[in-house]
């Protein structure tokens, strides 16, 4: 089965946003076993988005696109299919029920433009956008399909994965494909790629490294003409990976940190209070992604000054004696918040964030303590970088030492 | 002169990289008054890369290339130029001189198969490439032109800027543009599409309605023939645009929220401090993101249970009479931390980030207050959305709310 890409937007041919839908999409293919031969961008014209609508029916059995789905005038991702198969939009009065529905629970009208995200062409099919308001266009005609798509890429990737990939994947039987993603934390992409150096040889199944925010992340792909087949082949290797990355490993496939933290506070009934200084609230902000958090963390002081570290129960003379960034401050930080928020477990993070230097202390110094009202443990870390990948990093780095703590594994 | 793009390599079909060579030659481009219709990205494959060829010279003026130029069997670029041409590649002395050159110097010999980089066709020139082994390829055939530049953004970066982009700008003969990108917070897209409609509909200037996590942004162009006179085109619909969309313009071009409300607290020497609860640390996250802010932020307190309020000054009897999620406790929350952490201005921030509701309140629903020890203000919102949605949006709207008011405009 051949495919072809399509991504839709004026901003695309501007240089203001780089095509990473495209990269997605090319990278989820090669799993259905679908060969990809072409990718284009164009931009928001009638004309000329019709043209290639045209071009690539007569050329690919499968057109996946995304962009061009919203309300405004600029948006004629639907015209252009209609105009390419010669057919002819009409609102769906169901849709367009739903869509008003979505606006009325949002408290506000709906702008009369919007009735075009509910129609459909005789050959389409809505495809359901539970993250947006625009729903997708499912095309069959003449053994050639069209998936059209939203272009924010949270819409389109959900789309993808729930809608549009298992269809293609009834439609293309064949090979099957088991993978396992590996998420570590602590060493860096070559050091990673030295220590699987034998591994990374391996041709089915193939393992890939990505450096990722939170860590390095290890995508083991096996290959094989049933699932079970392919699993069988899969798991030896994942096997030889975690022998070798060992404690660095902290998760798989949609496994987040900031959720596993969560699951394991919540089957021990334990809470958690946190005191950042360099990382700004986004330790704080990262846990209460997660739905339900407020079942586990308590709350948190963002101590900027000494002034609100000595007011959020610091002992001022620590400050004064090993300086703000220390490993002492870090201690009492995660002990004072533990007792002010009255939660189990304690963190807290004193940092350099740059990018300038604090008390001679280059940025991407941080130092991680936790407390849980028995034991207190510090990890002093140093990885430096711009201000924006040291929070990322120091984040993600308490709660990887959070984690393993709560296993207790470290 | 319309231009397009092709991007080319089977790895960029893989999903492995993302095609950043495209955005950025799509950015140059309007500066030299250049229009750009198609960018596509074709692997390396010698039919349906030439294939590309014929299309792109039958529809546009200029096609610019990126990759493929390498020694290996892979590399057809050239090769798809010359059968698209219908002419034949003959290795020139002097490059092939100047390459084994390179190879000595390198202290090696050269493979013999780096000799195909040593070729050109008729109509094509070396374009020099100091950066690397391959030159480009300067090819002009009936009125057409194609830039062939090697996949290396470092080296095709360097052959854009010193070769490419001069011999662009001479043929132009210099039709310049002038941009501007206004931002806006608190309606959506539909409807500043709606208010923008008359405008919309003008070429030159030209308007682009993008929606973006913190709010509309609308990038106005204008095309001249000299960069004052684009300028001269673009500042009267700036203007109408400013007009139309009123107070719920915050921002110009390179903008963020974060930095303006840097700037006016640094500027007037005041400093903030915030306390929040759904959005959980991220509005502190943000306003730190800002190189510097420790000059103006003291710090926050990131409430997120009705103990920790109330340990850090919020009257428990608010909470139990209007309930956490209100516009009593917002304000509460502002005056608090105001005191608390010694700032002149307060933030509180209390909501329902979903996805269950609160006090039989709905997720989206949000209060910010902002107290400066004179008066306080509360700006209730309601936007409903996913979880990170909201928290973003009420984060947005907090920042947006604060610069109006000590812009003195709210």
């Amino acid at each position: 089965m051949k495919a072809e890409i399509i991504s839709i937007g004026t901003e695309l041919l501007m240089g203001q946003i780089v095509d990473t839908n495209a990269a997605y999409l090319a990278g989820q293919l090669p799993a259905l076993g679908v060969d990809l031969y072409f990718i284009s961008q164009v931009g928001d014209n009638l004309g000329r988005l019709a043209d290639a609508f045209t071009r690539a029916l007569a050329r690919s059995d499968v057109v996946l696109t995304s962009g061009g789905l919203g309300p405004t005038e600029d948006d004629v991702t639907r015209e252009s299919i209609a105009a390419a198969l010669g057919e002819t939009m009409v609102v769906q009065p169901e849709l367009e029920r739903h869509l008003r529905a979505f606006f009325t629970r949002r408290g506000t009208g709906m702008p009369e433009r919007n009735v075009k995200q509910a129609t459909l062409i005789p050959s389409a099919t809505a495809i359901p956008n539970p993250k947006g308001t625009a729903p997708g266009w499912w095309v069959e005609k003449n053994g050639r399909i069209i998936a059209a798509m939203p272009g924010p890429p949270r819409e389109m990737t959900y789309m993808w994965e729930n809608e549009v990939a298992p269809r293609l994947r009834k439609l293309t039987g064949g090979v099957t494909i088991a993978s396992r993603l590996v998420k570590t934390f602590g060493i860096g992409e070559g050091k990673v790629d030295e220590m699987l150096s034998p591994l990374l040889k391996s041709n089915n199944p193939s393992i890939g490294v990505y450096a990722k925010p939170d860590g390095i992340h290890l995508r083991v792909t096996a290959k094989a003409a049933t699932q079970s087949e392919a699993e069988a082949l899969l798991q030896p290797m994942v096997e030889k990976v975690l022998a070798t990355m060992g404690e660095t490993v902290w998760g798989f496939d949609g496994d987040t940190l900031e959720t596993s933290v969560g699951a394991l506070l919540k089957a021990k009934g334990l809470t958690l209070a946190t005191m950042e200084s360099c990382t700004g609230g986004l330790l704080a902000s990262v846990i209460t992604d997660v739905p339900g958090s407020s079942d586990y963390f308590k709350g948190g002081v963002v101590s900027y000054t000494n002034e609100v570290k000595a007011a959020s129960g610091v002992d001022a003379k620590l400050i004064a004696e090993h300086g703000a960034v220390s490993e002492q401050v870090a201690r009492a930080m995660a002990a004072a918040v533990r007792t002010r928020c009255g939660a189990d477990i304690g963190v807290g993070v004193t940092g350099v964030a740059g990018p300038s230097e604090m008390e001679g202390k280059r940025p991407g110094t941080v130092f991680i303590a936790i407390d849980d009202g028995r034991a207190a443990r510090v990890f002093p870390t140093f990885w430096p970088g711009e201000r924006s990948v040291i929070k990322r990093r120091a984040t993600t780095s308490a709660l990887f030492h959070l984690k393993k703590l709560l296993e207790g594994r470290a």
